[in-house]
């Protein structure tokens, strides 16, 4: 491997230096028409709310922003976030978790979509906001991820209403004036199967038709969620999301018209599937040490890139300018706890110091989960176009670990 | 549970909000007195460098530094934080993992003890920088953790040189112009059991035989590490320092007689057994849920501490102000994924919202590790003393979150 997006490698290391993180803003853009074209071709009424927390960085939002896609915000500084990047009030969804009377306090100057969590949420927000549209977010007793802890529906989530008292949620918001009415359910993180999708929203609306029926209303909105998967390895396949596509906007056209729904708008909320493989970690070989295994040392490390230590996930490596695997090696990073391993037993190819080694499908989830420890600063993050290079969040210093004292 | 060091819980958190982690400066000092007069009962030449990486506010350093403790440090922003701090130089050990050049580069202006964690290490090193005294940490082949990611020993380790090459690194060490030699290792953190540290230490010192009698020197230091560990869960007993202590120094002494050391430093690197039981975290309950389970919300989460996501680890969990456990809960944070979980079927009394939650034990590995996924903001801490309260770090702010760009 030895460009990303025509840019030679060596040369944005040598320029921003290691480790760093670099996006593809074109694969980004393809990745979102992808996604995009492939439900609108089945139903109209789309529309793709980003999901911030897989990558925040407000250039990365701004593409978003360009392609009139809405963004999906987990806290209320990602929705301030949205706001500086430039969104629209009607562009923003915030779905939160066990939200605060603080957290809601924050939102009071926007006019946004907001998903609620739990009916005990409602009582809270009421008392502060008055959103045009109300909804819940519904566990609908299912669930599946990628790892266990990015499952986010089922009996052990501590997600969502669960459907069974679903009914009464949105009885309070009527009862309590509201006439509008969305409905969201996100079930799980990185999932590859297109049916298991249908069989989700199946249930959701199946649940929404039962809820919608007993408060004599229609939903003007409803919220998949996302959950749309990226192979991390050689041996996984690419979601088919045109199947997908077709076997919920289906399901979706089915169930409407079964419920009387007519044409509600279908929202989805994708992270990883829009930013995941448009970006990589490029870090530098800072030592080989031929101990009971191989180790390679990188100037990186799990606060730079935590998913290796805290799911167990595997991130693809490259070395620059080699192509020949011919050891087997651990990819260590300069963490003082062992936890920092990004892969083990790897083949690559012979690895000398100062060799760049390039970490692939970093771009969900990568610098958002990224930390001090060690007292090691935040990597820089550069944004690739065809022929540009922008550095778009600069690398932390000494001063920025010692500015809150 | 109502106060911590005789101030009360609840004022804290209307005073300094919530979430924050809070300190007890003399309870520190406690277990520096005692992990220090254990040992020095026993041997006289005993020398405790804290690890910085277990909690590296500045103000905690401080209180190391009146006690006139030294510093272990994993980086070299810990050796500058160190320095910030006011620690001389001859106080600072730096123990790396594949230290860069760039690593090396940033400690040129400092007469520090510095462990190499490898062979190659040392040529890196010995091109910028030339330490009076040069020591290499050594794996022994043996390592025991409380969790596998913190067994820093053994053959699955990426730490250390291998015992069977060690007596190469320091020829190559001898051979280059130095003359003045430590000894170091370290094999795993939070260990219970005396006899496995006696173990440890005897394996060391056995190798430190070989090594120094075939390049015909004498060890100034020998550093047996940290690991020394504390009760997380109320079924397990606190370590035995006493007899530790005594175990290590008696193996100690027994060994630098039998090897002709005379009287060499013993060095340790204890990090959370000085400062883990003395922080707490101090959350409030944002909202109850009764779903398939019943789960608290808190206003921290993964993001604040990261321990239970990471390593499943567990911290107590307290009510303020209710003592009898009436009920089976998940008590969860706030962040969007179900990782952020940080007790699961804890018997706690019944809560409401607005209830403060109080963790124990997370001094240590706690504020170190947090991050601001989900765009939260990392917490205040505080730090307490008999009759003060100190804020020793400020909460960030949306303008935090945005500052790199």
């Amino acid at each position: 491997m030895i460009n990303i997006a025509k840019h030679d490698i060596k040369q944005l290391a040598l320029d921003y230096g290691t480790p760093v993180y670099v996006y593809d803003k074109q694969k980004i853009i393809k990745n979102y028409e992808l996604l995009y074209n492939s439900f609108k071709k089945y139903y109209d009424k789309i529309k793709i709310h980003y999901s911030v927390k897989a990558n925040s960085n407000t250039n990365i939002l701004k593409i978003f922003k360009e392609l009139e896609s809405g963004v999906d915000c987990s806290s209320p500084y990602e929705v301030l976030l949205a706001k500086y990047s430039g969104f629209e009030d009607e562009k923003i969804i915030y779905t939160g978790n066990y939200e605060s009377y603080s957290d809601f306090s924050t939102l009071t100057d926007y006019n946004i979509k907001i998903n609620l969590d739990d009916i005990s949420s409602f009582r809270r927000m009421h008392n502060i906001l008055t959103p045009e549209i109300i909804s819940f977010r519904i566990n609908p007793g299912i669930g599946k991820g990628g790892y266990e802890g990015i499952t986010t529906g089922g009996t052990d989530a501590k997600f969502g209403v669960p459907y069974e008292k679903a009914s009464y949620a949105y009885q309070l918001a009527k009862d309590n004036g509201f006439k509008r009415f969305g409905i969201q359910m996100m079930t799980g993180s990185n999932n590859l199967e297109p049916y298991y999708f249908a069989q989700s929203v199946e249930k959701l609306m199946m649940i929404a038709g039962s809820i919608f029926e007993k408060i004599d209303a229609k939903p003007e909105y409803i919220d998949i969620g996302g959950g749309f998967g990226i192979p991390y390895e050689d041996d996984e396949e690419t979601l088919n999301i045109d199947l997908t596509a077709k076997l919920i906007t289906e399901i979706f056209q089915e169930k409407c018209e079964k419920y009387g729904f007519g044409s509600p708008e279908l929202i989805m909320e994708p992270g990883r599937f829009l930013v995941g493989n448009a970006g990589w970690l490029i870090s530098k070989v800072t030592g080989v040490k031929h101990s009971y295994k191989h180790f390679v040392g990188l100037d990186s490390g799990m606060g730079t890139l935590l998913r290796p230590a805290l799911y167990g996930a595997k991130h693809r490596a490259y070395v620059y300018g080699k192509d020949t695997p011919e050891w087997n090696v651990n990819l260590c990073g300069q963490i003082c706890e062992n936890s920092d391993i990004f892969s083990k037993n790897v083949f690559l190819p012979q690895i000398e110091e100062g060799d760049i080694v390039i970490m692939s499908d970093v771009g969900a989830y990568g610098y958002t989960m990224s930390s001090n420890y060690n007292n090691r600063p935040r990597p820089a993050e550069i944004l690739l176009d065809e022929n540009s290079v922008e550095l778009i969040r600069r690398r932390e210093n000494f001063d920025d670990l010692i500015r809150l004292y």
